[in-house]
This record gives C-alpha cells, sequence and structure tokens, in this order.
C-alpha cells in the first residue's frame, strides 16, 4: 500500500477513463461517469487533455436518451505504436502495432546458428529497422518475449540457451540505444498476456495459456495481472516430471513434459512412423522422413493419417496431465492452448479435455473451458506489445 | 480499478497506519510517516483516531535523535478479539484469538457420526460459548476454515462430504445468528493465510502451504493475497492423479495425492506392517493393528523403526511431486507442510526436497525453501481469524 497524491489520484483517474474507453468505446462522457463513478467534471476535463494528446477523438453521436444525443468518444487506436519482439529459437520475429494490437509491420528473420552478440545484433537491426519505419508515429516503446528465464523487473535475460545469453541485459541496453522503456518477459508469459488482452474471450481475469512449440510452457493471468513468480519462473511446467524414468529432457532431468509434447517431439515420432511404414501418408508430404516439418504432419494429419492421430492423442494426454495440476493448483476456469502444436485443434484438446477430466477434481475440471488460441503466431509478438499497452497506459 | 474518494483515502491511510504499526511497531510517529510517505500531521490525526479506538496505544519512548526522544507507538494486541474455527472431518476446533494469533480461548469437541443439522448445531453451540467468553471485549467477527468447497464471497460451503453439507449458506445462517461479519474460507487457503500472517518467516509475499492430514489441499498466497480460483477451488490438488492406475480415490478418480500422503494412508500402510510383521516396532505402541494411530505412528517413528521410514519416505516422495508441479506452475519460493503429517519433519522434507529437484527446473527448485509449519495444530483456526484480520483491519 502507498499513499495517494493528488499526482497519482489524476494518473490513476486518467487510466481508468482510458481503460474504459479502449473496453467500452464508442462511449459518451455521461456513461463513462457512470461506469467508472467519477463526477462528469472530472471525465470532462480528463477526456479533454486525452484528446489533446491525440488518444482520444469524438466520432458522432450515440441515440438520444430524451435529450440531445451524446458525443461519442472513441480510442484512436493508431496515435501510438508499440514494437513488439519474439526471440523465438527458430526465428526472430519483430512487427510494429498499433493499440488495438493490429500488425502493421511485421519482419522476420532466422536464427539458425546465431548466439551471444551475432544473435544481439539481430535483435539490434530488428529494431532500428522498425523504429525506423514508425517515424512520425509515437513509438510508445519496445516488448520482448524470449525463451528462457528473465528477471522482468529488471529487464536482464537470465539464460536463454539457444541464444548463448546468461544474464545479458538486454533492457538496458535497447533502453540505451532507443530511449524508449523496454519490457521483456518470458515467451509463454507474453502469450498469455497477449490472449488476456487482445483474445477472443473477455470474460474472467484468470487464464493460463499452454504454450506447445519448440519449447512448451505456460503463462499465468490472474487478478489481470501477469503471475511472474518470485524468480521470473512462473509457468516453467515444460519442465516438469510427467514420464516417470522418461527420456533425457536438455534440462538435465528426465520425463519432463517438453519431452512428449513439443513440436520436436512430434516430429520425431512421425520421423519414427516414416521409416517403420513404407505405407505411411508421411512420404507424400516429406521427401524423406529426416525433411519432415510440422507443416508434413499438419498436411498428412489433415489427410486422415491414422498414426499421426494417436501421436497428437499422445501429446494431448501429457497436456491433459499438465491441465489437470494447473485445475487443482491455480482453479482458472480458461486455458488456452498456444504454439505450432495447437494447429492441430479440436484433435488436440480432446485428449486434454478427457485427461483433465480424470486427473482433477471433477467439478473443478467440468468448470474449466480449454480452447485454442485464435492468435496464432504472432501471439509472443502481440504479448510484447501488450506488456507495453499495461505498463505505459494501464490498458491490458 | 475505482476512483479514490476522500474517505476511501482516508480508510486507506488509517489500514496502512494500522499495518505499519502492526508488522513494525513499537514505532514513533516521524517513522510511520517516513515509511507510509504521509505527511506527519496526517499520521498524527489517524494516530489519534486509532489510540481514542483503542486499537493503539504510547508504550514508551524510544532513543533520541538529538531532539526529545520519540514517543513510541504499538498496538493493543488485546483490543480486539476474532473467533476461529476448524471445522476438520475428524473435529471441530475452535478459538477466541487475539491480534497476534495468541489463542485465549480453545474448545475441541469430536464430530463422529455427526452430520447436516447436528453438525451445524455443533457450530452453533461452539460459537454460542466462544461469543459469551468474549464479553466485555471487542469481537471482530468469526472467522471459518473448513474441508472441501466453498464459495468464500457468499459464504457458502458447497460441499463438504464429511458433513453432509451442500450449498449451506453457513456465512449467512451465522450472520444472522451472532450480528458479526463472517469470513469462510477452505481449510488449506486458511492455512496458508495463517502462515502468511503469523509464520515463522516474515519475507516474501508468495508462499504455498501444502496441508497434509486426513484430508490433502494447498493453500496458495500471492503478492500477500490468498489466491481463492475461479470456483474458490485453488489448491484442490489432493485430487490431483500422482499414480498412474492408482488407488480409487472417494473423489470418484485414481491414484490421486490425497491417496498416497494422507494420514489414513499411512495408518493403513502402518496396519499391514503391523499385519505382516509380528516383530514391528509398531506392536509395542498399539494393542491391535486397528488401533493404530498417528500417535503411534510418531512413537514407533521416534523408536527409529525402519519399515516406517520407507513410508515416510513414500509419502515425502508424492509430496516431491506435488511440490515439483507447484513450483514449475509458481515459481514460488516458499513452501510450507503443515497438517498432522508434517509431524515427521526432517525426515519427511528430505525426500520432498530430493523429488522436488529432479522433477522440476534445477535454477527454481534450487532457490525454493521447503520448511515445517511451527505453527501446528491450530493453524486452521488462526487462519480463521487472520480472515478477519486481512478483511476487517486490512492486517494480514
Amino acid at each position: 500500500m502507498k499513499k495517494a497524491t493528488q499526482q497519482q489520484t489524476k494518473t490513476h483517474n486518467t487510466r481508468l477513463i482510458t481503460k474504459t474507453i479502449y473496453d467500452a468505446g464508442p462511449i459518451s462522457r455521461a456513461e463513462i461517469a457512470r461506469l467508472t463513478h467519477l463526477t462528469r467534471t472530472t471525465v470532462s476535463d480528463l477526456v479533454a487533455e486525452l484528446m489533446e494528446d491525440g488518444l482520444v477523438e469524438e466520432i458522432g453521436y450515440g441515440p438520444s436518451e430524451g435529450g440531445k444525443p451524446p458525443t461519442l468518444l472513441s480510442l484512436v487506436e493508431d496515435s501510438r505504436h508499440l514494437i513488439g519482439m519474439d526471440l523465438a529459437n527458430s526465428q526472430f520475429r519483430a512487427a510494429v502495432v498499433n493499440l488495438r494490437g493490429r500488425i502493421q509491420h511485421c519482419l522476420v528473420r532466422p536464427v539458425d546458428d546465431l548466439d551471444g552478440q551475432a544473435a544481439l545484433d539481430l535483435v539490434y537491426e530488428l529494431a532500428d529497422e522498425l523504429v525506423a519505419s514508425t517515424e512520425g508515429s509515437r513509438l510508445l516503446g519496445i516488448g520482448i518475449g524470449t525463451p528462457g528465464l528473465m528477471d522482468a523487473r529488471r529487464g536482464v535475460v537470465r539464460r536463454a540457451v539457444n541464444l548463448d545469453w546468461q544474464d545479458l541485459p538486454l533492457g538496458d541496453l535497447l533502453e540505451a540505444r532507443y530511449n524508449l522503456p523496454i519490457y521483456i518477459a518470458n515467451d509463454s508469459q507474453a502469450a498469455a498476456l497477449a490472449e488476456y488482452t487482445f483474445g477472443a474471450s473477455k470474460d474472467g481475469s484468470n487464464l493460463v495459456v499452454l504454450k506447445v512449440g519448440r519449447g512448451v510452457g505456460a503463462g499465468i493471468v490472474l487478478g489481470g495481472q501477469l503471475h511472474y513468480g518470485d524468480g521470473f519462473g512462473a509457468g516453467e511446467i515444460g519442465h516438469v516430471t510427467v514420464v516417470e524414468d522418461g527420456q533425457a529432457c536438455r534440462c538435465g532431468n528426465r520425463g519432463c513434459l517438453e519431452t512428449v509434447t513439443s513440436s520436436q517431439f512430434m516430429i520425431r515420432r512421425a520421423q519414427a512412423i516414416a521409416q517403420s511404414d513404407p505405407h505411411s501418408s508421411l512420404h507424400r508430404f516429406a521427401l524423406a522422413p529426416e525433411k519432415i516439418t510440422m507443416e508434413t504432419l499438419l498436411a498428412a494429419f489433415e489427410a486422415g493419417d491414422p498414426a499421426l492421430g494417436a501421436v497428437i492423442d499422445e501429446v494431448g494426454h501429457y497436456l491433459g496431465v499438465a491441465a489437470a495440476n494447473l485445475v487443482g493448483a491455480l482453479n482458472v476456469r480458461r486455458i488456452v492452448i498456444a504454439g505450432s502444436v495447437a494447429r492441430f485443434g479440436p484433435a488436440l484438446l480432446e485428449p486434454i479435455v478427457r485427461e483433465m477430466a480424470c486427473r482433477s477434481l471433477q467439478t473443478l475440471a467440468e468448470e474449466t473451458r480449454v480452447e485454442i488460441s485464435d492468435l496464432g503466431p504472432d501471439i509472443v509478438i502481440l504479448g510484447a506489445a501488450a506488456l507495453l499497452l499495461s505498463h505505459e497506459l494501464g490498458l491490458s
């Protein structure tokens, strides 16, 4: 708890009004006053400042409720821009995003063997180009989502194995270079914030995103806030054991969730199928087992390959184990599956829901909705942008 | 977000000062002003009100810092009383507690075969006696911790299997009878709040209590607040599967954590040992296998029975599985074991820590401290009291 000063109260109320227009607009000043319990005078004064700042505009008139029709206010979604970056293991993606999460300009670069300084240089290259592209518009800052452990408060990448970064003060480096606010989160955490801010469903303030791609992790939003954990490692469920004496994992333990649910696991399983079965439909979509990609798997799955169905079922089984753990611990009613593995859709959801139901308290499992994210491959970019929206404007 | 009115600001600041005196007292007005960033005048005015209300008193002088020595303020810990109740499966415990969690008067009644209205009558009987015993002192209300699913907001017991309560509006019933504020939480959730408020360690605002007795559940405090979950079922990890195709559980699923870690599980295991081994030390402490209790187990364990060591190790193993799940999901750095099973102390902690380390990300596990609660059998009573402290005074 902190004491409330006049300036804090004003900032608080300005954010409250901005958020109300963002969430409920187009909206009249009277309606804002009603929703926020602020006086009409306060609303009018602060709206005037927001309009002067270009963040809000009058866009027309609402239906009259007896008197003259009320003027409707709306957020100017292109009045500010945000840069979101997804420093994933296989490629870096970066984009300029507007206040509604619409992507204006997106860059994708393979990372391949880049690491250390070379990987950092690629971050600079992408940011340079995007910052230059936004010239003339107001840039709120740069948000970054990256696999591995972050210290979100200090903007330090504690450890990103694939990029060979250890205790890299990425936040400070970028802030010094661009003189802009920089926010960094783990990619799964960013994905959860994206889902909360820009996702299809708006009900509830708690949700978990299970991001399943090359890496596997969860992002947890509780009470509308990202839960980072004491060491910013909340959601690192990809490295929790789900198979007794299972396969060795890159983390040093055995049988981690990641070893039996990641895209790499699915590709390896598919390769084994292709090698052992000369009639596998996978041969129609890949020249050789080692050429199999997630695209091949999707094509073969859509062609109805039953062997692939079994692989998806296995992955779903273990994601259901993870979902049951989350339901038991957190009792969140919404679990969203994202990442490349989510592209298998309902076929993946079915085993997840089935396992969740028989591995956690029935009442709680029944009340939990599991769904596929509709934010697609840009989810981490959008989450990185949502970090900025949340910190800089109090939106999200 | 809500707008801040003058009255809200005053309430906020009063609570802030009370909390500062509670946490940091004895303390001078100047020091309160420094810690809270409130002006000295505001502090003096609000302290005067708190003193008039009997909640705060001047208790002497601190060391001079040049001028005249500052008057020190302290909370009057007996200025208010709280009633805490633990409606456990085997017995109801209820007590009058002061503001520091000191138990003044405690009642314990066996529940045995009571259920439905008879169980409710026992709650009334205990509360009647305790309310009467506090006559003349100011009672803040009644807090209740009980196994099963609660709707903490509405004070409704959604389901308490052993008491045969379903959708019982316990909060409303007690409020009507006593005209006092009533707060209800699940027993594990209450235990977590007790540990947070009255426990040995004061560092950090996140912790998990694993309460392991007849029932098994977790209570989760995040950011200093109890996390209830969307359906108030957060922490119901006792009914998450940890053994594939394990033993049937009363919840309808198989292999739940509770089936391999509860006190009943330990007693059944000990009974099997006693039945199969005529030389078991258990025979020294119980007349017959069916007479074995947790007390017998503790006595045999203290006498060094190796078979019992193996049972404790097994229980610890599965609690370690649960701990790894919690570390992965939440990255809390403090996990506290409470409940009757916690009485096995270090022998139980060792396998928990071992399993946690090899079943979750090493960096996170290493940073997580697992410890035994020192609040003993009163932990739920204290947690129920802490619910009141938190809601009524903003303490905790």
